[in-house]
């Protein structure tokens, strides 16, 4: 890679996307050859909104490389409550760490942030903006169990407000994926990312039932649909009901089905789910640390 | 020990006890021998509830062993808010850590969630329910500075609700201990672990007056009485007003007394104790560290 | 330096300020060899209110000495709420680390606090009081870029209250610099700061127009005014507005000047004046790691 701040996964070119995964698959096989490789290394963490999962999942991977973490903290407890501009944040913590990762609620927010400092930074989720670290492990998740030849991926759930699948649809028209989206018609895909899939020249079909797709897939990948998009309650559990996945239909109909979701889950997919071999979904959020660990190492080499 | 989940002090035998005391002592008297032990270690804490000692004493445990810590961070920076299960919780932050500490305001929280995962897991207190590794820290200060050879303790403040009392109170029994039981009438031992101890063939006595038994006393294990226990606050001043200890009355009655309190006080010891050489509960809050290095030692070994 | 506890940079001679600006010199120019030099020791953090860029860069300087932290979190999560003192507090937290930070709203807190405890404890500042680091790492800044042979310093905006302010005037006194206070007559240095600061002999001139003294100046220290100060806010931007400083202001009348501020700053200094090579104020906060370093290699060296 010649970049060094990871701002989208739209910067990374297919072989880009291809060393990171390869690494992460190096890491996975023997951590221990990585334990000690960025000792002395800080990297700091500032997150703007909450995030337990990817803060914790980015701790843990640059511990795993013998580094440690310097942590801003909750936004309440920050100098940003007392009118800091995000740009002057960066550019102190930049003095505490070698490299920077930020979770920000507003759109844009990583790429303004990362052209004021020199060290790395990592975009860790930017509002409807872009999470490439999320895109990552998801497609280290599908490669792992589908692998990318002639692969047949459905995406379910909210696809409207869905930041992870408008990424991850993205990334997966470099490996040439043939993309099934599957929602309710009040939460399909915006029209900005459909037109932007149709320009890459993906092969793309958008469905109403899961059923008319389930048998030909290699991989569901489900999302949550949120309460708070629609305007009654009795409508909400109408939909959300119909764009839910159990056991029995995997095993009826494609018994070989890779299972994924960003998590967290709450109904979408049933407990009974989580004994099948297909059900990937917690392993999904471990890849989370070789697949940081990767992009840490690539941007901390880079960086010296 | 055979088990790797550590839930209550209830599931440990004499011989378990002693081995985690032992090895305990065996830190303290020489901590840099264990500096290096569990070096790349990781230990995933997970508090649903705040408990600022407890948290801090399982983080020096840890580094003091050579590993270091992923913190979930407060339930509202957490996906719980977004409806996430335990279940799913401990087994995302799984992926993260090599082991697992959890505090939960459920009592049974700890059992639960240890059914879903592999890592060992540790209970750091789950509502009313247990606290194994303050029961340890306990019974490693009264081991230091008593001895169990027929050893006499008693018990003062608020019996009812203390979780700390009744799991302290069910393993003293298998040092065959004489129990002395103090407080007022409203806030005695509940009926079920009263019961619970007679059939463990404790010897156990119970009293409203400090002065009945304070001169037999090898040991005396003091807690805090709550406002929030009382209809009003006069009758609270009242009540609480008798179960407090000051130097005057140890010199005069029990100059070898050993004091314990599992800490914070506000002012059931007088501030006049602290001078004495029986004033342990400074030093007990300290003896979390050893003891919680023992045991996540020793899950740490067995869960290779 | 004779104490290990840091409560006051008037407890400071010129020569222990010396021995600690050269230590961070030494450090700053060759961090590597100090990466190992705590390894195993333990930083206890307790920051009573919030301050996540003293925290950030004590952490920092304590992990880039090889040792760790043992954070107490925020006070919402922690036992003060239960009502326990600080007294208690600390001598619980010194059984978990090898050196104490402390930072709390009250004005001699650090100072009663240190007298409960063994380990080392430095304050991080306590509410209108004192903050040490902050002095010394201004003052690392002032002699990095201005040396304090025949040194000429303003020092501008809020003068009453900032604390900040205060601390470094005092310490510049040893230095024999001129001091230029610049700020509105409602925010003058308070009666006792400049009596002190004539006691010891400095040369202090006071102004209510920067214009009078830019020229003359090696650096100019730029403090926030807040809007809080002023009973109504139109009041507050026509004086705020004149204690600001340009890119364009520098240029014509001072090429030379350092610039530093205390951050975080709003509107007092320009962004333009960033690009500037005198704009020394990040720079500064990231003088916080070594300087800290520095002190935390002397404390811990002192009390092992």
């Amino acid at each position: 890679m010649r970049q060094d701040h990871i701002i989208s996964a739209k910067q990374l070119s297919r072989r880009d996307i291809e060393a990171v995964l390869d690494r992460a698959a190096e890491i996975a096989a023997d951590p221990s050859a990585y334990a000690d490789r960025h000792e002395g290394s800080l990297l700091g963490l500032l997150f703007f909104e909450p995030s337990t999962r990817t803060k914790m999942s980015f701790s843990a991977a640059m511990k795993r490389l013998g580094g440690d973490i310097v942590d801003m903290g909750t936004v309440e407890s920050s100098s940003v409550k007392k009118g800091e501009s995000l740009a002057d944040t960066v550019r102190v913590v930049e003095g505490y760490a070698d490299a920077l990762v930020l979770r920000h609620p507003s759109e844009g927010a990583a790429q303004m942030a990362s052209e004021f400092v020199d060290a790395p930074l990592i975009n860790a989720g930017d509002g409807a903006g872009q999470h490439p670290t999320q895109t990552l492990l998801d497609l280290y998740t599908i490669r792992e169990n589908a692998g990318f030849d002639d692969l047949s991926i459905g995406i379910m759930g909210d696809l409207k407000y869905g930041r992870t699948v408008h990424s991850l649809a993205h990334a997966l028209t470099v490996f040439d994926a043939r993309q099934h989206f599957v929602s309710p018609e009040s939460l399909q895909l915006p029209r900005s990312v459909r037109y932007d899939l149709h320009e890459s020249g993906a092969e793309v079909r958008e469905h109403t039932d899961l059923d008319d797709v389930l048998s030909e897939l290699d991989v569901l990948y489900v999302t949550r649909i949120q309460k708070e998009r629609f305007p009654d309650e009795s409508e909400y559990h109408e939909v959300a009901g119909e764009y839910q996945i159990d056991a029995a239909t995997i095993r009826e109909h494609n018994e070989d089905l890779t299972v994924m979701h960003p998590l967290p889950r709450v109904d979408e997919i049933d407990h009974d789910v989580d004994e099948l071999d297909g059900a990937q979904y917690f392993q999904q959020a471990h890849n989370g640390v070789p697949v940081r660990m990767a992009l840490l190492d690539m941007v901390l080499e880079e960086s010296r």
